[in-house]
């Protein structure tokens, strides 16, 4: 029997690619719903439950929180990783994992077909594609939505005509829940200028008092919050509510999509930019310039080459061996306030905070050298732009 | 006579090594100061009154504000630089314009010595005696402060001792006001875990209504604010005006000095704050993904090599060359809502907005492609990642 | 009528492309022939001769060979660019040209298709291709050969079946000549251990006793050769003669394709390898150390950017400003030994010559520092490594 | 007693030392020479003779070729690196890891002073002087021939008069010479413009009959010469063996010091420039585009900063964790043509050769594509550029 997996989301998309799928053809249907983290298990059941009704034949839940983390937010937290400055990647990374999650379960059962639901205008029908096609090459990739051009009425209109009358709401807004951020896309995305809207924001500012927090790292992870030592998962998910409380982490996101064109998307991700900064922060206390100077260029390729469905490609691996090299030393305790709507470095402390070194303090008279030495360095410092400058150009 | 320029702020240290030179040596004597922007014109009247109390045989006032701007200040928009993410670069740009002034001034009127009153710690003798070394290398740097390891307690009685009683009240803080950001150190930046407390910063909070204000760019150039057209100095200033209400633009930087040893340093920077974040946002619109991608790297080198005193070094204007030619079209209007403490982007305007062209618009049907042309490019885009997972590693 | 435009090139694969539209359609067909440098008059008359026989409505001849020098040759030599150290990128960059060359001409008469004859396997098309949608995006781009993946054995009966008996005699490697080198491709260069043989170069070893050339440069661009003043042009068809007599500059390419996979392709480009390596000489001489860093590798990019089609995004114009930026005094003379199959360079002269400087010397007494200046100078660029091993790493 | 390590080489620089200190000082002298590889035994005998009979208390021979192979070598080999382009880095290479041995010596032995024969004017100071501070910081460095800025016709003279009637010709040429390669320093390098003449390279042409040898890399060590397995240390000897006989590997550096002058340097280094040209060969053929890119710029790092005495920083860690990920699937067969004073790369074997995949082979039909799929391809990879030229510039 020609065993088919699908990526089913419980949306309207992935619903009628089943429905579809199910009713026209032989295939055995293996629906299959991958969680990052940002599902919790009520939803899954839900899923689980509706793809039964729609036909699946056979339903898997794969939870990949701890491999996500792992192999992946762990070295956007090493690279301080924020796509423009802006974005933590929080569809990006999470897309990838899942387009590879769904390729390791169709290759496991050998599946014959594999379908997703992506049209043809995103990035994500890149991401499922490349993932499907590298993973299991021999799976032959179906995509209903892309390949039929349907509008959303007429998918309506057929699953109806089959007898399926669920209750499909058009949401205002596209929502993509998950552990290193929310997606918000829609309405006033779609423009240049203008702003969305309080209530665009799924998580409501709920807490008004000012508080101070303390993360804990240790070589780069966060391993600690407010003195109680968690795995970094935990932390990230106890961190995102904390900080959703205050509406910390919101921002527009512009951005260019692999297929060259740019977009625009609203987010909300308080744990990742209340880590991002705070882990830099101590990286600034605690790596050398050099350090500083090479890890930021060759993050910011990590964080592109991510979005741009990269993750494959080994010079991936290469960087990472290079930021977990560089994390050696970042450890300690860092204080950040919150505010609603925004938050606030306090400062750090750590055993290996080179700016209290015995050796040397800044703005202090020291033993490390004296005032003879210092002219000296600045002669010899300054030698090459004074050979440069020595000469008077011809014309 | 032997002419000697002395780089004059008006401060204890620059007035001990005036008092001290005119007293002790047949110097002629000249005081200059240049504005580049932080001064008041009261200010630098009595400064100007001071220098001639104190021993100064002739004084000058020279103003650069539009210079620094244009041959500086200017790059650090088209950049969008902020050292370590962070900081603008406010008294590092500053002293190495101020020390080009001075050693011009030297080289004109053919200065024997030129003296400035840095002490051996810091990045700011490297600043001068650099630009001095270059520009006019003929003449003897003097730096009694430095030379003499001197305190604060001797120089005062020296003063005294010399029938100068004027009232040098030590400040808590040491505040260096300039048009691209006002720095704040002492106390608990001498820390790393200590908050810099409300009272520090200069501009206290006066403005808690939300305002909305529209910042016009030509060419990467601000060059308009709320409708009203203005030079981009005078924007500036005004833009320092408005945000310092609302308290925008504070942080602590902590960063690496030239001399090897880790600082940190409280600021207050409302308009480059504000103008970066700008900027950036309408570049993200009008600029190609390989300019933002090379942008950044080459941006980040300028503000190092600024920082470092290497603002004479001719990759300086190579790299110029190359963030002026960026700019052709970083043109248009950006709204910006102000709030107390912090501040967001609301959206752009564009002549040259791509993510408005008629060639295709995100996450849209469009003309541009269609799903068979989307599989070949991704059937494509993914070749090198499957032929690289084709092979098996041999172990 | 239907205007056409046919970029032919006088091989099979164009002429096969201009009967068969010629025959079969009612296009009015304009046979476009770019010559970039690599074509002979002669060459040219004959190509023109063919192109009406077969059935041309019009055929013109375009000569950009100093628009090919001054919009790119010129940046390839600013940036000492060999793609992978190898390749001086001969047919890539040529390439590029005589595609934008086409599509301006057909916007030009305001063709309503253009067409190429090259296959759907490999980068020309790609070249092609995007230089025609950009800059006459209403013509209709028409592939025969790539469209109807004719094999030679179809194409050859196709034109003899049209009365057309023209010799078309199989070359065993297939030769691409052009002013900034010949590409020789077939047979050995498939394998990725197989020699070139000495036949397959075109031009054979015919001088074999050495000889010293003396090369000038004027701001970065070769303008004399052995004392005599002349066109950047003339002076690299000239020294691609003298080279070409001692087989200098001969090499095999391995690179990645724009399609994902790699490809070996051997050449002989004897004046770019003995320009860029007597320009690179030069710059260590005249460039500052942070030049030359960072010149390198925005060259680099440069490079691959071109290579890979993007030559119209406009950070190419941002690369070309800082390249253009750094040339200021790459000016002077070097002179290189030739040998069959090698060459050597001997030195250079220039007024810009830092390592001539009189403010300090290598290897020398001087009087730019002392010995107490470089212990100062060490302990001091020391600090930060001192801190940094200060502290014992905690396990 | 006061114990002191003397970093000796035999030569007159550092007897001098040794006799001035033994004579005049009442410390225990260690002296200690570093064999990196580019001593002979007998050398290293007469040296360590000439040692105790100028007044040594204890000299000591410490050989470090393995681990200066495996904490540097391997890692110029990675990255392929070759300063401006030309210089394997052979001395700066070999000072940084002499000057850690020497420095772990003095702390393993508690000495209270350390001293190094290096004048003022050069980098082999600062390599010396910052090794020291940081390894062994309470060891106190002395200096003679810097500090008192001494003649070779004084040394001379304290010797005679002070018994020490040896020969101490004047070589024409500063040899140093070691594993990865030899300097030829002096008469023609102190110009621009000169050549170095036959005689003054070491290892005369000796062999004129071409030959064909073949490299085997295991993950990117050399691993296997002529079908014959060795230790990368022991291949690289014999190697510069073959080589030297060919007079391969001659060539002139001209690069910046760390004082920022600029100076110029001859060398014969015939295994590290075969060595590294293979393995860049190999590169191209299993390495990804991506991780050629970040490669090269990176590495290029690595050499400058070994090259400017940066070897403790903890970047280097980071990058050489890079390096080391990337060298994954290095491996395979190069076969190489050696000709007298140049070598040719023929080609290589590798099971990992991605240029002989199965999934697309470059100029051939294949099935991993079709012209479908490519027009689709072209399309979309053009997208950006068709939107950016969408727009007419407003001026």
């Amino acid at each position: 029997m020609n065993k088919a997996v699908l990526a089913y989301s419980g949306g309207l998309d992935t619903s009628y690619s089943l429905v579809r799928l199910a009713k026209e053809t032989d295939m055995e249907i293996h629906t299959v719903i991958i969680n990052s983290g940002g599902f919790y298990d009520k939803e899954l059941k839900q899923i689980e439950k509706r793809a039964y009704e729609l036909g699946s034949n056979h339903h898997v839940t794969i939870d990949i929180t701890e491999k996500f983390y792992k192999s992946c937010l762990r070295y956007l937290i090493y690279g301080n990783i924020l796509k423009n400055n802006t974005y933590p990647l929080s569809v990006s990374a999470e897309r990838i994992f899942q387009s590879l999650a769904i390729a390791e379960y169709a290759k496991k059962i050998n599946a014959k077909y594999i379908i997703h639901g992506s049209t043809g205008a995103g990035n994500d029908q890149i991401r499922f594609d490349v993932a499907f096609e590298v993973i299991t090459p021999k799976s032959k990739i179906i995509t209903p939505i892309r390949d039929e051009n349907i509008s959303r009425q007429e998918e309506l209109e057929y699953l109806q005509k089959n007898g399926i009358n669920m209750n499909w709401e058009k949401a205002k807004y596209s929502i993509n829940k998950g552990i290193w951020g929310t997606s918000i896309g829609g309405v006033e995305t779609l423009s240049s200028d203008q702003d969305l809207p309080e209530e665009s924001f799924p998580t409501p500012l709920s807490e008004t008092t000012p508080s101070i927090i303390e993360l804990e790292f240790s070589k780069g992870e966060p391993t600690g919050l407010n003195g109680e030592k968690m795995s970094p998962v935990a932390l990230i998910k106890k961190l995102n509510d904390m900080g959703g409380k205050y509406a910390i982490g919101r921002d527009i996101h512009v951005g260019d999509t692999i297929l060259g064109i740019k977009g625009r998307v609203g987010f909300e991700a308080p744990a990742p930019m209340i880590i991002i900064k705070a882990h830099h922060l101590l990286e600034k206390h605690t790596l050398s310039r050099w350090q500083l100077l090479h890890k930021d260029s060759l993050a910011n390729w990590y964080g592109t080459l991510l979005h741009e469905a990269q993750y494959l490609d080994p010079v991936m691996r290469d960087i990472e061996a290079f930021l977990t090299s560089s994390q050696k030393r970042v450890t300690g305790k860092v204080k950040i306030q919150l505010y609603p709507y925004y938050f606030r470095m306090i400062g750090i402390k750590s055993p290996y905070d080179m700016m209290q070194s015995k050796v040397a303090t800044y703005g202090e008279e020291n033993e490390a050298w004296d005032s003879r030495d210092a002219r000296g360095f600045i002669k010899i410092f300054g030698n090459q732009l004074k050979i440069h400058h020595s000469f008077n150009d011809l014309e």
